[in-house]
């Protein structure tokens, strides 16, 4: 690859007279200028970000840690966060959470390592230990956490609202005359935990009751519930609703009755959390949802890093909430799917 | 941040020493080399990549152009690469390849600013246009394409085993006695005019026809092929096993029968492309198929450029193709799911 040093051998000039003639700088006569440029092009020529790093002391690169690369949800994060970071003229560096934390926890040194301008993090599911906090505030740019976060949680945040989706998910139940309802947990996830505070709060304004036989966690169980739906759905007693944490539970609980021949929404009405197409194309019924916006999370979260990067430091940390919305479809009993989205 | 000229004040020692010792060079006194160690953990020192990078010409830094961040296929190819390449100290830089192409191909300048050492590149469907091509020769690194080609395509390639997958799904079908076969193409994507090829070769080696009726390209059709497949099974004289694309395309082949009546496996025997987990999960019946190694493409395709790049230019292009595999469930009549692999 040519150097600006090889372009100012052919013009005949000075390396700072083709830095200057490339930035344009009406200091270099019009027709030199527009030699140098010609002659640039003509090479191939393209400055060296590397160099343009250590002058500015700005890298113009953005790191994401990031796991679940076959999730669709993850995947549309992505792409909303890309646009934006492109579109400002910054470069995305990837790293899979999941291989570092099997590496020994070193993806802080290799992102400062490149002088990165800021860090958007997707959190593995658990708690982030306190060392790794502390790494977390050693790095000394800009952080914004995205999707799942932690109680006491310092740096910016950007995800979905969870609790106003665990309401609205609720009370489409029980307006549709659906009350003796039930809730799949997944206590490893600071998102389902949200959830299910909105399904909380909407039973108790409806003055109806919690049952705690009804409302299990799924975060202990290696396949994710299905064993405990099969139960729930097996005692004598059984909801006539279920809220799940998301679609693949949703999905799971949707298996689980068509085993039993429990038929839904007939006797069993239900509900999933994220609107992956996927699972809304192919499930039978078609499953009722909560839609997150995924790419918005995804814009949202770059545009509060840009702003925390701009403001060199002089900004607090934000936590930012982005809508959620039903999405009817036919898993619930007497709903109406002619609203439908899709 | 500090900087080697910061801990060089502490430790009272030129910058050069604090490079030497950081490097554990012992022409520096062993105590002094300690003690500036300690002195860089102590400050959170970490060495500036960028200035490394224009030191020894190499900037450890791959692109990689990838479109369908959504798409779980796509994603296990990047699992695989990212693996591979932290694993040899390279960070990935990603682009979203549709963005670039809505702002005018820009993508290997960006690319070639960074001074990357090389390419990794998801295609889109369709072929690079010359312009396209000429600007990735100009790029003059090492360029490694990934899953699609396209006719004289001179770069290293890493894709599936797409033409025995093509004759494992036919040569199952024609074993289980399932003779009258459809295909429906794709023919936008080299994949899948590959698995025709396949399908082609499997029926000629059978002695049977190729029925043009029965083999429909849905590469013409804004819905991939949906009304193409109903009118297909809807038609007088209709094929009792159909070979899809991939397994989006035999999942709307599940809907159409579903709709027409048409009862899968009895009447007619499906087979997918690309064990997608959450499809062999869900669809009813559970959806026989051709299992791709997204993972094995990536890490190939990862080691492929490390290859050549550690060659500086003196290997030719490579062309590798992953093997396949059937995994067989419940789309195919009289072929037994026992020996599923899951």
């Amino acid at each position: 690859m040519v150097s600006m040093k090889d372009i100012g051998r052919i013009c005949n000039v000075s390396e700072a007279t083709v830095s200057k003639a490339l930035r344009n700088n009406p200091k270099i006569n019009a027709l030199t200028r527009q030699r140098i440029q010609e002659v640039s092009r003509q090479h191939n020529y393209h400055p060296n970000a590397l160099v343009e790093g250590i002058q500015t002391g700005r890298s113009k690169m953005i790191g994401v840690a990031y796991n679940n690369f076959t999730d669709s949800f993850a995947g549309a994060v992505m792409e909303g966060l890309l646009g934006k970071l492109g579109a400002a003229g910054y470069e995305t560096l990837v790293i899979c959470w999941d291989m570092i934390a099997a590496q020994g926890n070193q993806m802080l040194s290799r992102f400062s390592r490149r002088r990165l301008d800021g860090l958007l993090l997707f959190p593995m599911e658990r708690l982030p230990s306190p060392e790794y906090q502390q790494e977390l505030r050693a790095f000394q740019k800009p952080i914004v956490i995205i999707d799942q976060t932690w109680p006491g949680n310092e740096f910016s945040f950007v995800g979905s609202d969870n609790v106003h989706g665990g309401i609205l998910a609720t009370t489409h139940l029980l307006d549709h005359g659906i009350t003796e309802l039930g809730f799949i947990r997944y206590s490893r996830a600071s998102s389902c935990e949200e959830r299910w505070e909105g399904f909380q709060t909407a039973m108790r304004g409806h003055g109806l009751p919690v049952r705690d036989a009804w409302c299990v966690d799924a975060a202990g169980s290696a396949d994710h519930g299905l064993e405990l739906i099969r139960e729930l759905l097996a005692s004598p007693v059984r909801p006539d609703g279920l809220v799940c944490f998301n679609d693949y539970c949703a999905l799971q609980a949707l298996d689980a009755a068509r085993e039993l021949g429990v038929r839904v929404p007939e006797e069993l009405s239900l509900l999933g959390f994220g609107d992956i197409k996927l699972i809304s194309a192919m499930s039978r019924p078609r499953l009722t949802t909560v839609n997150q916006s995924p790419r918005e999370i995804g814009r949202k979260a770059a545009e509060v890093l840009l702003s925390l990067i701009a403001a060199q430091g002089e900004v607090k940390a934000t936590q930012a909430r982005i809508p959620v919305e039903l999405v009817v479809h036919e898993t619930v009993r007497g709903a109406c799917a002619g609203g439908e989205r899709t």
